[in-house]
């Protein structure tokens, strides 16, 4: 039976797809992209790419990052119609998203609109902090302690509770936001304590420890995390 | 190049695995696994059993859950420096993790004690909180929430601050735990909040909403997570 798919791709590498999520991929009929920037194809779908078949149909669409105004509502509705018509019709459809399809991503906004009307499965990813962390021989999580994730876009008051709380803390989206980043590790004297990741997985992956010459000003690629960790392993 | 690997193999269902951790495990020469109770496979064997070739050599050894005195650090010596031989000898060894190797596993202990000496590498997994969103269709982070994972054996004070600062808390190893983790649940009103899941993506995958009929005396399945959602998707 025809169904709609959210599929986590993971942080960059295309071997880091599961079995599940290869297999799936192979046997779409449609896949639903956001649109890409300056003409180039997405970097989910570059990750993607080795599993696709070539028959497959690609519909680009502008999908708005949040659903926060009755004009992009509706845009939400137009191509969650649009999908639900697609496997309504026999078609396997696809919805591709970096890292975990329930971490961070408007694939939730899909599943809400879609799940009443059609049948939905979402196939888990490998998360960036993931990734991060065994790249970095770094533990998220041993023994007794805790992790918290959070978008640098939070209050500033919860992060920092965040990192007093916590032994391991991930911060991501932080390329935009170093103003409100980094003053709060310099207070917690959590600097030291910082590993920062940019591509995890790929080869232009980047790895520091310290934030060393890393000031509010400095240009990041937009795919940079912090992991602050209270003891460093 | 002969190398350790550190592998996680996902939360149960086999294809759930990574593409990556699958071409990995058909390749290992000797796989190092904990010592199975009652004479049954371990479970993280099961998961990764499709992919291991026949004249895969399985070595079962007892690692002790901690590192915290004496005898179990020799222990954890003893089976390091085996590993290390076996690797200097050519062999291509294998460690494999259920979920992922950095979240709570005796994998990091063992890495420690490698990283120096021989060539490691760690292939992330997929977590079992990121399945159990997945097949409950609930998103683990949107927008700005934040998300914890902490382990129910955590200080009661500790999981009380998480539970009132993040928008969505995964509580691990709850099974033997009801008794600290219920009465804070319902101190914040957040029972009617949590999921209970037991053997996520696997064919004994149970989940409740709500924590109906759940008591301090429950005896529950040791693979049961919590998650507790402020706000249900």
């Amino acid at each position: 039976m025809a169904k709609f798919y959210g599929i986590g791709v993971g942080p960059g590498d295309s071997e880091l797809v599961t079995v599940k999520a290869s297999r799936l991929l192979e046997n779409l009929d449609i896949l639903y992209t956001p649109e890409a920037k300056k003409g180039s194809k997405s970097f989910a779908l570059g990750i993607a790419e080795p599993y696709l078949k070539e028959q497959l149909e690609i519909k680009q669409r502008h999908f708005p990052m949040v659903r926060s105004n009755s004009a992009k509502e509706a845009q939400w509705q137009a191509i969650s119609a649009e999908i639900a018509a697609d496997v309504r019709s026999g078609k396997n459809v696809g919805f591709i998203t970096l890292g975990d399809p329930m971490v961070y991503s408007t694939y939730s906004y899909l599943l809400a609109l879609l799940e009443k009307d059609i049948d939905c499965q979402t196939i888990p990813g490998i998360t960036s902090f993931s990734s991060m962390a065994s790249e970095l021989g770094q533990p998220l999580t041993m023994d007794e302690e805790s992790l918290a994730v959070l978008p640098a876009t939070a209050p500033a008051d919860k992060i920092e509770a965040a990192l007093e709380l916590h032994d391991s803390i991930v911060l991501m989206k932080v390329a935009n936001h170093l103003d409100t980043v980094l003053p709060l590790l310099e207070k917690l004297g959590l600097l030291q304590q910082t590993f920062m990741v940019s591509h995890s997985s790929t080869d232009k992956q980047q790895t520091l420890l310290g934030l060393a010459g890393i000031t509010p000003e400095t240009k990041l690629p937009y795919f940079t995390t912090f992991l602050v960790k209270k003891k460093i392993f």
